[in-house]
């Protein structure tokens, strides 16, 4: 491994031998690698954003929101998991378009792909899916997004991204509910509610709600910020319903050494669940959680909280919607984040997006299908063209089995983590992740100075929650990466 | 013109010389197609669907609701304004994918661009727009969607798809009302406000609406179904906003025979429009109209009813939202249709998707920026693929003069149903669209009947509201091909 590594303006080259100390395992992807082309480590050039690239932001500015801006790209000088500014700067990116890139900028194989005459077909010709599929629309499904479907679960519905996959499962779920209370799939609706919901009123307008927790993040359109509950500024001023929320449980770290307050708290939030599921006063159709609430900042729970939450919910003849926007496809070390829980009955249903490029949610239960055409409809229904991106996706991740070698990447990134916390305790807190692939965050006080400086030193990161630091590396992500974002970190951690 | 035309099962082939019986006009749409590669005419060699699209039904059926499926479409064999199906049938396709092919299938100018290597990139390097756009994407918005931008706006925020176009803009309403009643972008928010908007109550969840008309169709997400108006099997089961709905004019035709009795019926919905306005529990924050109410039938206006409602909304400080998602991109021979109101005053918003396969909402008061950052945000807030392909359309609409075109033939073909209307009065009911370019409709007691009869003659038509034929062809549709829907209609309700 010979990187010329990134040149900090005023600093020394940070010498990659360093790296050495940390503790090693074998991992294949230290050989090189997986697609030619990426750069061997970092390069900062400029302040960021540098001079170019504040030219190219005022000149956005007049046109598009920039406030939110974290840095301009070019995309057409990233590779694997470098990402490039139009000042020359080069960044190992562990954000990867908030956690949306699954295989590395410019991947090639997936550009072959993008260039197919399949691809252009699908981008000029796009369908209305839902009454005007293309002939191989099935065969698609079946080799790609039903691939990759969740274990118990056979039957998909496509929608755009993550916000309008969980809404469209809502929709699924209340259709379902108020089907069960009328009676079954053949009783028709009444003339009232028929008439009723033209209004917006009862019984059209069914009078149920979602179930979310404390802390979640699973969108922000009407319906699923209803169910958000991460930050205020995300919501404040929006029309909401008033749909109930559950705390998530907040675990207390080592999780070792607080196994029996963590397993108390846990039963606390599970109380409040089934609480709240009996007592509402809009009873919920479904409950929605993530794997590993991620923009709420990477707040875990046990497998035997989900295993619990999937019997009371059962118990309540709820459904369960796992939101697997941002942990599904890989990162967590296993397809999809809730493979983790063993759970004997699968999720009724399953939403993803992000570094699936393509969203929807999965289903099993044929039940699920509305009783009638038209009830869960739209004019595009999906993406053939994020489809097709899907299934090389899935073809590329089998290939090189990055599943496991993000487990085992993850596994290596953690116990160095471990070292750093030991260190520098007071930078890194609240480590959490173990075994969950390279899906690992920790707090710190000075998490925004952190990520500024992150930068500074050739490292793009991201933050969640109030505190978190949250690396969300690519699945191409490798041992040799891991060093440098070591390597980073601890100068960073020292130079503040 | 030497039309080769449809074989129809049994049937006589249709001699396309009786076409010319029409009334002719200017068109130099009849000199030949606008590119090369068109069928020239519909072939209908099998029942629709036939054999193989039965077989590929059925596999699909097992993975995907197909209960709303209207044909299988092979859009490798499809051309211009033909659209083919497996077994090998070539339709005229005047309904275009729900009215969202702008340059018909296979459009050879717009493959080049689905091929480039700048498509490329945009399909496999997809950007968290936000945060990390691309160097050349302000330049993309310029040169693209910001050219097409309505009269007075000069501001885009992107989206994925009509439904979400909506919300967003809706978002902007709420956000820009409350910070109006707050006291102006610099009063922050209370304590109060961010603690309770968390648990989704007022006053951080704002008290406010959308007042939306009756018949309109705005969308299928929580927050756009409540404004949804069109039929009861959308919106059943489904929770909603109690937010006001006004009546849409209910015009009766022909226009110039009732001109007294609809400035009533206009006058009454603009009453009615500012009664709930000032007197709705939860005020609304904007007013969303379609110029012509699509899905819920084609339902039309007159320019002076839009002017009184944007003066209305300007009296009352409640924003204008223009819904141009099936209006929008020249189709009714205008670029926006609400360029056929003449306002003074633009619209605050206007939202688009389909033909501009892009979506999202226009604006141009800056204020409608939220005062802070990650308030209107999302991970991928649009698609970089969609922007390149509009900016195709909009080069490819500019150099053929399509929109000025559309005008023409849809005059061509509005001239020539009123003939058909006064032959067959009982099939062809208030006929409307007149100098709206092709956005055309009529209603009939036996409309299903007449959508499915035309697909045996060769014409892939669509219905609306409950008993009209809406026309929507693509840009690209021409004299010729205005003959043989013609002729095809009349054929139809010769034999029903």
């Amino acid at each position: 491994m010979s990187l010329a590594r990134a040149r900090v303006l005023g600093r020394p080259a940070l010498a990659v031998s360093r790296a050495r100390c940390f503790a090693t395992s074998s991992i294949r992807a230290s050989a090189g690698p997986f697609y030619a082309g990426e750069p061997s480590g970092p390069q900062v050039k400029t302040t960021i954003p540098g001079p170019k690239s504040q030219k190219l932001l005022q000149e956005l500015d007049t046109v598009f929101d920039t406030r939110s801006l974290n840095m301009i790209c070019d995309f057409t000088k990233s590779h694997g998991n470098y990402l490039s500014d139009p000042d020359g700067n080069v960044l190992l990116d562990v954000f990867a378009q908030i956690a949306s890139i699954p295989l590395g900028y410019n991947n090639p194989e997936l550009l072959k792909i993008a260039s197919s005459p399949e691809m252009a077909s699908g981008i000029v010709n796009r369908p209305a899916l839902g009454s005007f599929p293309s002939h191989d629309w099935a065969d698609l499904l079946k080799t790609g997004l039903l691939r990759a479907a969740p274990k118990g679960l056979d039957q998909v519905f496509t929608a755009m991204a993550g916000s309008d996959a969980n809404e469209t499962a809502f929709k699924a779920a209340f259709m379902y509910r108020r089907q069960f209370e009328r009676g079954g799939p053949e009783v028709d609706f009444t003339a009232e509610e028929l008439a009723s919901v033209m209004d917006n009123k009862a019984p059209g307008a069914a009078q149920l709600s979602i179930l979310s927790f404390k802390t979640g993040f699973h969108g922000r359109l009407l319906g699923s910020l209803s169910t958000t509950r991460s930050k205020a500024i995300h919501k404040v001023d929006i029309p909401a319903f008033d749909w109930p929320q559950a705390t998530f449980p907040q675990l207390k770290y080592p999780l070792e050494e607080n196994a029996a307050e963590n397993a108390r708290i846990e039963q606390a939030s599970l109380d409040e669940v089934e609480h709240l599921i009996t007592s509402w006063h809009l009873p919920p159709a479904a409950v929605i959680v993530e794997p590993i609430q991620s923009e709420g900042g990477d707040n875990h729970a046990s497998p035997e909280f989900f295993q619990k939450l999937r019997a009371l919910t059962k118990k309540h003849n709820v459904l369960l919607i796992v939101d697997e926007v941002q942990t599904g496809v890989g990162a967590t070390g296993k397809f999809w984040a809730h493979d983790h829980w063993n759970l004997q009955d699968p999720p009724d249903l399953v939403t993803f997006s992000k570094k699936a490029q393509a969203a929807g949610f999965y289903f099993g239960n044929p039940g699920l299908r509305p009783n009638k055409p038209y009830r869960q409809f739209n004019t595009w229904m999906g993406d053939p063209v994020r489809a097709l991106l899907f299934r090389g996706i899935i073809n590329e991740i089998e290939k090189h089995d990055l599943v496991n070698h993000t487990a085992k990447v993850g596994n290596y990134l953690f116990d160095n983590l471990q070292g750093l916390a030991r260190k520098y305790p007071e930078h890194f807190q609240n480590l959490r992740g173990k075994d969950r692939g390279t899906f690992i965050a920790f707090d710190s006080p000075k998490r925004d100075e952190i990520l500024k400086k992150a930068k500074e030193f050739g490292v793009n990161m991201g933050g969640s929650g109030a505190s978190a630091v949250r690396l969300r590396p690519m699945l191409v992500f490798q041992k040799h990466h891991a060093d440098i974002l070591l390597e980073t970190l601890e100068k960073v951690v020292k130079s503040i």
